[in-house]
């Protein structure tokens, strides 16, 4: 039985000969360190004596031995896709870990994601330093700008040649992933010393082999008064319900957690749990009507990718290559009226759309911690060579994920899990 | 030349004999004590020897003789309308100046405003008390619930004659307003010991006579983070634009303020100015796509009542008999859109419409003192048998003013006026 | 009988002959616009025809014609004294005013109060635009920082001359107005034209003549959910007592008005109204006693001004010249403890001390208004000559107000006021 | 080698006969399920292979047969010791899950928390159902009033026994959790059906065996904010310095992650590192002169039991038999005015204690998900006959711990450890 970590890149075969700037005092982190994927056994399930092999990841830290000289570094740091809570934390932590810890002379932010590395789209670099980044950690958005969508990967490349940048770090989601996985493999191909290290960011929180990620608590929490205020409308007439439609393209964390964090929910609709709105016993209309006439008011939350087999007609698709929904939320909206109606039965319904209102605030303080760390660590891993991964979180500590096992899918609510069936004890009355 | 005060109906003619039960220390209001209608005055405008009356409002206050004997009273409390934030506060502070400071042995609670009076719709009334108020001014929404849309005079009046009510608080809007006037006419007709007194509600701040309602300041602050979102996703992509739709059905009190509250707002659009899409040289969109050239972000707010004329198709009526507005942001929206496809100019817009997250929240710190001492003079003027009023704020003083006088017209921003010259100022980059 | 407005001095005599660069749309204020300083009338008190002067505030706002030449001015602002929520504000809003409104060239931030006025101190100005100022009015504190204490007069007037400026904006207390208020006077006496505009800043709201200061609202607001958490740690203990010591000198405004904002106040003890520990039948350790035999639990909020009488020992004196007061909150922690001890009645204390949370916060939205707004019109009023005054607000209007007249005597709670009224009333149980 | 679980009691041997009334398509948890205590491994470190035990906590969890029926069943919830964040979120988490989800007919809420079930005390119990918890998630502090101080466990038993209750949650710290072993080794000891389960309650973060606590985020979320507060004091004066006294009577927990969430923190001070006033090149005050002579402003966060050994004078013990700290924060403050008076330099020091200001108010969202899941958790496992234990976390999964093993030290931050690296990376500009 042996124990494998998931392998890492590095440039040029990543030896690493360069002592670490950082003092010999720092608990540095063994390259040998791992973080089991396992974390849980049950006599049934596994049998040690007779597995092969564990899994786990490469444990994240500083190293002793670094592959590049500090001094001598270029870095750049871009975000990309839409905002997240957090986005400004990442680059004030990659920019002063960068500089005021390793000491790198020379830091770029490239504004508007990847269309900033595109010299045809016009835009300059900027370059990030201690007072750039003094107090961005208080606001939303980010300071570099974001745009949707990919770019050539050999122009991308040509750009970060001529500038001489060694290190790539790119904050985005499951596309901005994927072009960064591309690029990295490209310089992998050449051989080239030039690391690209990625920071998922999703506020869905569906990137797999990621407990979590950065943004998603501070949307939990920002939804969390607009369920009170939801709640509040629905007590407020005769037959309130307050309908909520929250982000969640393929995965409902959002709604669930919010639901779990704020017991007024009454009705929780998710993408991984299919519903139908009328004809089976535990069908969701009648299931609302019950409730009202038992207590006369309702709350409903409903994630942007839950039952887009109910509603008719084609999904479009937006630049970073993503199927969009159909607006739930409406549709529901609609259904509910209709169906009341028929009963002849007074409800009123109020309609909630958060989406943009949670995602441009600033991080709240369990993410602006989580946005420090995963960016401290970031910097480690440039430092040390590795490239075409991303920092992740597993067990309560800081790993380092291939890039492509990450996209391979998105993670999601298992129906069959102990989250969904928190939820359930929790919203069925 | 003489000063008179805008007149004030009273149950019975209304002779105070009754001895307050307040300490005789307290700072007592007399009756004639009057707060100027005009308060400004210029060299040019007003000259004070040939004006013949100058008008005034009679000064809201604990009077030293009452009418009613409160030890044999009983009074109800209802909401009516939309939410609003402060509704709470106003139903506690009722409660506590009836029962603790006077002495009231009955306070009811008539649940879903005035349907609540209704027999037919079956609601019952519930005993408010200390306990039942312990708490609820940290609570949005209304604890009694509300109802949209009126009752026949006669059958409420049967309802407080039968409950043996000599005291209606009516906490609502234009509508509402209009409906407690019709009841404590009909009273007076009679010559009924029953008094009505009306508490001004509008989020809109849209009510005349009175400088500001409560739950006004409240929405604009609850409003405040959001444009700083907006403005955070305009900066956040390409040639962003974040438009926010806010409430304000006939005035655009809440656009205004919330303009000269959080200056990143580069366009304001209310319903009292009127403004053209197109073909003007002030026309909004040419300057919106001449801010975009310049600075490459543009956050715009809009009242909902603004830009009606430019909407095409019918308008609607609601329960209460508001002239429903067309959705002005939706409208926009998708104005700008069209236009930029045209002028091809990328543009990325972010919509928010924040309508309901800001009245069903609890009332700011200024908006519950302001309720508390609404509350407060509501009470005193009932006790000193008034009705047929309402009570009024001007000049940094609670006033009384006859609710036929205040819901004659709507109180709108003057265009010509210092508060929207503020906004000009404030918004022209 | 005339109506006569409080004098306002300007440079030079005054005379505007300049052109106002706004747009002739805008409303301009006339140069005999007043604002009645009495704004209520009782039969009893006044007698209109016998009264031979009634007195009144210039009315503030943009005038047509100015004194001068925007294109030729070099404008300073500076803030002394304590943080105060809202600094930012005005700095902005006169920034924006100055550059954009009226197109004046320089601006410069005056660094650590009158202390950067004095080169001896080595402080540089620095150059304020809407770079500078950009996103400030979201930030507490002062971008300009502050300082205690004065300077000598003739020292910082040499530096005003030697830099060219022509106008001062002084945004402080008592101690900064007064100082302007000397400066203001040599430069008169001189025939200087250089104008010192100050706008007044106190957390307390104890300046005369003014009906509101910016960062009030915001104090109080903020102490608003301290009460709710002292509530929680007096009803989660055995006789829990919430004792929350907060601002107020001399006046006790953020005490009352806090205990009218949040109910939970049990107890409010300020500076104007004297009490007595023990002794009286109404004196507070027996009521207090009282109250925990009845309800278990009890919220006390003390100004920091409040009882000093009672309190032993000489008060010390800061560098700006106000009498320090000995600290009443730990004094009555200990007089509690004490108390109960000889009672033997077990109670447990739970101490607050939110002074400096209170103050360096942004302002809310009620003060982001009023700040600007203050600023606008402090503009208005350097514009137009005039000096030696500040910026107040009046029933509702913003006026000019003659520093001298403010800084006389101290703005208190009338014991027999209303105010006091009201407070008694909402907590007396 | 073989993977051992830490044992937990159960009452009566514990063997599970009842079918659980959980649907049936409920993701039941096996007995047998694990949770890796080591989670990390690296090659010099762990040799799996010569390595005998590995250890494991119970997987918390519903089991699909359960020990009691839960219509016989009388639960009873306290809360004691002070107060934390997420509290009314646990109270209500058990009642819910107690009564709808198991069907228990009778949760009694002991007063007081251990002083409610001493008759001599003379607290009434108070019954608990879904309206008594309806929207106490949103308020601080604990509906069911606590008490510090132990009572006789045999008299506890007695109540215990007379009231039939056969499940008694305890929500408090490492002295209501060494109350809630003793009473349940008393309990064990006469082979009584009764299980007592701790739920584990520290804002400090600082019980052994378990990753996080409730409340402890909410901490830290809450002094964030006082952070950029204290930041904005010190940098409006000349040399101004923040001093933040925070939580953390043996850990630091609270100001190092608060130092993370807040990157205005220049020094961190806790009581696992030692630090010196002068004297050494690393010593703090010259080291905060350093800081002040490049920066003009600084911010210092300080746990309550750092710097110990530097305060003279001994150290008493409260009711709980907590050794109480002497005030470090008010110690260093009369350090740091000394000896910068001694070195002749100006400074303007800010003092904050927001101690009571972050522990009663209501939890974060983090922390209402968390409470919830602990709840339900408790239940899951007093229904299983599990006893003498309390719910951990672990891993990102719930688990069970003995009470023993949790109380037996304190955790504590690990100064060669990588949050202790984190933080000093962070703030040593």
């Amino acid at each position: 039985m042996k124990i494998e970590a998931f392998p890492i890149q590095r440039v040029s075969g990543g030896e690493c000969r360069i002592a670490t700037p950082l003092a010999q005092t720092t608990p540095f982190t063994r390259d040998d360190a791992k973080v089991l994927y396992d974390r849980e056994v049950s006599g049934a399930r596994i049998d040690l004596e007779s597995v092969e092999t564990i899994y786990a990841f490469e444990k994240a830290g500083p190293r002793e031995k670094i592959f590049f000289d500090p001094r001598w570094c270029k870095a750049a740091i871009l975000t990309a896709g839409g905002l997240c809570p957090g986005l400004n934390n990442v680059i004030k932590g990659l920019t002063e870990t960068l500089k005021m810890v390793y000491g790198v002379p020379v830091v770029y932010g490239i504004p508007y994601g990847y269309a900033g590395l595109n010299p045809a789209c016009g835009y300059s670099p900027v370059i990030l330093d201690d007072l750039t980044v003094d107090g961005i950690h208080e606001q939303g958005g980010t300071i570099l700008a974001s745009s949707r969508g990919n770019q050539d990967v050999l122009t991308m490349l040509e750009t970060l040649i001529r500038m001489d940048i060694n290190m790539l770090f790119c904050i985005g989601g499951d596309g901005t992933l994927r072009a960064a996985h591309e690029l990295a493999q490209e310089i992998q191909k050449r051989n080239l010393n030039i690391c690209v290290i990625g920071i998922p960011k999703t506020i869905d929180n569906d990137i797999c082999m990621i407990d979590k990620t950065f943004g998603f608590e501070t949307a939990v929490h920002a939804t969390n008064p607009m369920i009170t205020v939801a709640h509040n409308e629905a007590k407020g007439a005769p037959n309130g319900i307050g309908l909520i439609h929250v982000m969640g393209r393929d995965s409902g964390f959002i709604a669930a957690y919010s639901s779990l964090a704020n017991p007024h929910v009454n009705f929780c609709l998710v993408p991984e749990v299919k519903f139908t709105l009328e004809g089976q016993p535990d069908s969701f209309l009648p299931m609302l009507h019950d409730r009202l006439k038992r207590r006369h008011h309702a709350v409903v939350i409903v994630a942007e990718g839950a039952g887009q087999d109910l509603i008719a007609g084609e999904r479009q698709v937006d630049k970073s290559g993503n199927l969009l929904n159909n607006n739930i939320g409406m549709f529901l909206k609609d259904q509910i009226k209709d169906y009341f109606k028929r009963q002849n039965f007074e409800v009123n319904i109020k309609y909630f759309d958060p989406t943009y209102l949670i995602r441009g605030i600033p991080a709240n303080s369990s993410d602006a911690v989580f946005c420090l760390l995963l960016a401290q660590n970031a910097v480690h891993a440039a430092m040390s060579g590795r490239t075409d991964m991303l920092v992740g979180h597993w067990s309560d500590t800081f790993t380092h994920v291939p890039i492509e096992m990450a996209i391979r899918e998105r993670k999601k609510i298992n129906p069959k899990g102990s989250l969904w069936r928190c939820v359930q004890l929790n919203t069925r009355r």
